[in-house]
């Protein structure tokens, strides 16, 4: 296997996502990927992007919000603030990726950029490397790759790449050929058993001048508008909100694999979106214990007959008597108490704040 | 029926105890009689002195720990802080009422006091009244007389007295057949059923001479250490220590039972010792209501669909999602999540901090 920097490969990590479901760890002023979720000192952003900086080195951009700018160059005191793009307002995924491509396209005519979304949540670092690098050799060739996740469960949460075809010449990769929306879980346990659906993880590899070619095709107005404001950056911020809020996903990837112009390069490494309380536990969990799991400080807490999660984020010392599957989440300010069946509907309780008047406390 | 002030009534008014089945709200430094814990804005303390006050006027004595003396005094501004009596250590019921009757001896010939726990919670004050003068009437005839609470459920976790004959000459008294230790579920029901048992609630009304006799009787040195120290109050540090740890029932109440001299006064108040978190939740919870029930600034507390008790004692936000019930107390250093059918277990968690070294925040 080939190792060192992948030559012109650029790392893109859009930084977004409002994670209300994490609620009262995740913020609007900190939000999922800002946050240290797996207990092991690294923020998802800044895991990320050492994940990423085996094969771009410093060939990394990230994308985020204005209010977060700051925060995301503090957290990655490593890298030039100049590559930290900040959006005056969220556009979902494809102005986020397309303003980058549109960047890049200009800076390094040879580039090949991957987009890695800043709060995943991946294991087995060599098979995440072998896949990057398969991306990017197939990529080179004009295709638009996308890394597909070998699913592990039934997942109704997930949207599904439907492998193809071997890519001659392109060892590792397949043509796609269908991506598939969150199915229900029947449908998603035959994709499971059937061995043919990968988890779309977002993951998209492409050169840049294909991606907005691609875009051109659909949006032809958006992928100009894009290329504008890489050719004069001054003008980001009044052509910004005129930008339609579409993912890349339905924006790009969906027509391009109608036509048949997808690979993608199906991968068995862990991972996980970390959407909700319960994904976290199942993440942090010892699978070797029945015990609580603490995420923080594990002398903060106090159980008996108790399952779940704790996250002691405060001085105080939290005592757990007689629950299993409970969620205790303590902040300085807010406090949360649920089980992880209902974990999904920590997203009505920030409803609830903002409906008070409270939206300072999300 | 009568009112006003009973003559040479004195209520005596044992503020001890630990409260560690209601920690975190309780603490060594804060125990139960401290808290306002009904949210009425006044706190155990002193609602039983308020409840006693129209009976007593200012003769009430209070004996506490001595580490307890100031926050008492503060919480009782109202009264003379001589009547706060300081007991350099626990010493069980039996000293602490005992003391105040040696120095009732002495102070007033013509006496009769009652002892009501700080810690207490009685609804109905005209049913409370017309019980403490029918006791204090028929204590003045020399009886050791108990007011009896008639109980609303078979419960195992209170003594009972067997209520015997009327005594003749005092309207709403009898004699006790017998005290009754806490009995199982199946004898409590057939007491409930039977309707000859009341709770024993520690109320206990006498003249103080005759309360220190009946203690000679059994423990002729106690009475006379008791005595010692009205005689010689400079005494109290050095002969404190050596007093038996003893409840006033089994020193006294139970072997004058025996030898047929104790009266009951049947009462139908309702009565609640708060003993735990669920017992907290019976007594706050809007009978008509299937809500969560908190005790505390209700905009604290986000719910959905959860029952149980929340107190919000700091000033955070509570949000609890899914949940039946559940109890979450909230203090600035520690935090309970429990269940009301686990609510007597919280004693352990106290002693696990305290093995842990924490007793900082027991």
């Amino acid at each position: 296997m080939s190792s060192g920097e992948v030559d012109h490969f650029w790392a893109v990590v859009p930084a977004g996502g409002a994670g209300t479901r994490l609620w009262p760890l995740s913020r609007s002023a900190a939000p999922k990927f800002l946050l240290d979720l797996t207990g092991t000192g690294r923020t998802l952003l800044q895991a990320t992007v050492d994940r990423l900086a085996p094969y771009a080195g410093s060939r990394v951009l990230v994308v985020t919000g204005a209010q977060h700018r700051l925060a995301v160059t503090e957290q990655l005191a490593g890298l030039d603030p100049a590559r930290v793009l900040a959006e005056p307002s969220a556009r979902d995924s494809m102005a986020a990726i397309g303003l980058a491509a549109a960047l890049l396209e200009r800076e390094d005519p040879d580039a090949v950029m991957g987009s890695f979304a800043a709060d995943h949540v991946i294991e087995d670092d060599d098979e995440f490397g072998r896949a990057v690098r398969c991306a990017v050799d197939t990529a080179r060739a004009g295709w638009l790759v996308t890394i597909g996740i070998a699913p592990t469960h039934p997942s109704p949460a997930f949207g599904y790449v439907e492998v193809g075809d071997r890519l001659p010449g392109h060892v590792g990769a397949h043509a796609v050929a269908q991506f598939v929306e969150k199915p229900s879980v029947d449908v998603a346990e035959r994709y499971l058993a059937g061995g043919r659906h990968q988890w779309n993880a977002g993951m998209f590899v492409a050169r840049p001048q294909v991606l907005l070619d691609l875009l051109a095709e659909g949006h032809p107005a958006f992928a100009a508008a894009l290329r504008g404001i890489a050719a004069d950056p001054g003008s980001l911020p009044r052509i910004w909100a005129s930008l339609p809020r579409i993912a890349v996903d339905h924006a790009v990837a969906e027509p391009a694999a109608d036509s048949g112009r997808v690979a993608v390069v199906p991968a068995r490494f862990g991972w996980e979106d970390v959407g909700d309380f319960d994904a976290l536990t199942d993440l942090l969990a010892d699978p070797t214990s029945a015990a609580l799991t603490v995420l923080g400080e594990p002398a903060r807490v106090v159980a008996r007959d108790a399952t779940g999660l704790v996250v002691p984020g405060g001085d105080r010392v939290v005592a757990v008597v007689g629950l299993d599957d409970v969620v205790v989440v303590d902040t300085p300010d807010a406090l949360l108490v649920t089980t992880r069946e209902r974990a999904q509907d920590v997203k009505q309780v920030v409803a609830a704040l903002r409906e008070a008047g409270r939206a300072d406390l999300t």
